[in-house]
């Protein structure tokens, strides 16, 4: 493995997040049979500003060549790497209603390195059942699964009333991370990371443009 | 209906992307009795700067009172109606692979005004069948469901290599935003509206903190 992890300067988040996206055109590029790929080209069939593309992949550890650009192999591993999707990431996810039921469901999360070992509710009717083979349990459960597992990551779908005390409940437990996919914004500690992915706020930016195109 | 959604101003992305979050939260004052929540309370619960908040409901048609704030029935029904939750979109999904299953399963999109009303893909075997109530057609039958159904929406969970070919086939149909989950982006005329959530792009994010903590 390469030791790409070790930056020397901590990454933009906003750059961080366009990483995937190169890679997942280097993946496209590799499965053409592309030997090199240079950032202009990548710009180009990506839509991204091409100094802009160059400065990202500034950040991970990897050098294109004068003119034939970055090789595609070396590219889409050290991406991956750098990104984390080649490692296991264990995760919980809080709350199996619709939404949590559905990202147990999709096994895209394990490709990308995250594994969803359990689910929690407070239903007690859906304990001892299983979506996707895993199993789902009462969260009074969590702490003794915790403590046997150090799962670090924590993925929040209960409802927004319930947002924060699982939130709490979670960092109580030993979690690391909380992946928020609910629309309410939790108060935690400094040293908690949080990621908001509420799905339903791109939702609403998508509506709303299209009420302007229709005025 | 108010008549909220004629702006006077067109509101900036990042803003309307946090309106939701005040939306969940006078929600869930609205749930606990609360007749008035003021900007400073808000900002306080949510962790936003106060004078952002008050920026941001500025671009909804909603005053606050001076020392009482907004009147919280008031405010969620604006937001909501403002946000276009309170009306009927109609959308497609294109890839009924694992993520496009499962947000056919998720309920809660259509709590938020998106009726998803068929899903396509390019397995025969999938044709005919029904998720969720559901029905899923082979993706040659998009054109002329299209024509009998003029939806709006096409939501892109296809696999990366298909992402440009399919958005490109939404568009030619007459799609008019795509709500893009792969992480490929997508080229599209500028008149198309498109809203990238790619969960996986924010699941690097998150590896990416968790290993700067451990070094």
């Amino acid at each position: 493995m390469n030791n790409v992890i070790l930056q020397e300067q901590r990454i933009p988040e906003p750059a961080l997040r366009r990483l995937p996206w190169y890679l997942a055109y280097a993946k496209l590029c590799k499965a053409n049979g592309d030997m090199y790929i240079s950032s202009t080209q990548i710009a180009h069939d990506i839509a991204v500003d091409a100094s802009k593309v160059a400065k990202d992949l500034s950040y991970v550890q990897v050098s294109g060549k004068t003119r034939v650009g970055y090789e595609v192999n070396l590219l889409v591993s050290v991406l991956e790497d750098f990104l984390g999707f080649t490692r296991t990431h264990k995760a919980f996810i809080f709350g199996v209603g619709s939404l949590g039921g559905a990202l147990i469901q999709d096994n895209g999360l394990t490709q990308f390195g995250l594994k969803v070992c359990a689910g929690f509710d407070v239903k007690y009717e859906l304990s001892g059942t299983r979506i996707n083979h895993i199993p789902i349990h009462h969260v009074d459960r969590f702490l003794e699964l915790q403590k046997q597992t150090n799962t670090e990551i924590g993925i929040l779908t209960v409802p927004v009333n319930k947002a924060q005390s699982v939130a709490e409940l979670m960092i109580d437990g030993g979690i690391k991370a909380i992946w928020n996919f609910t629309p309410f914004r939790i108060k935690v500690p400094e040293t908690i990371i949080v990621q908001n992915t509420s799905i339903y706020a791109h939702l609403a930016v998508m509506f709303n443009r299209l009420t302007d195109i229709q005025v």
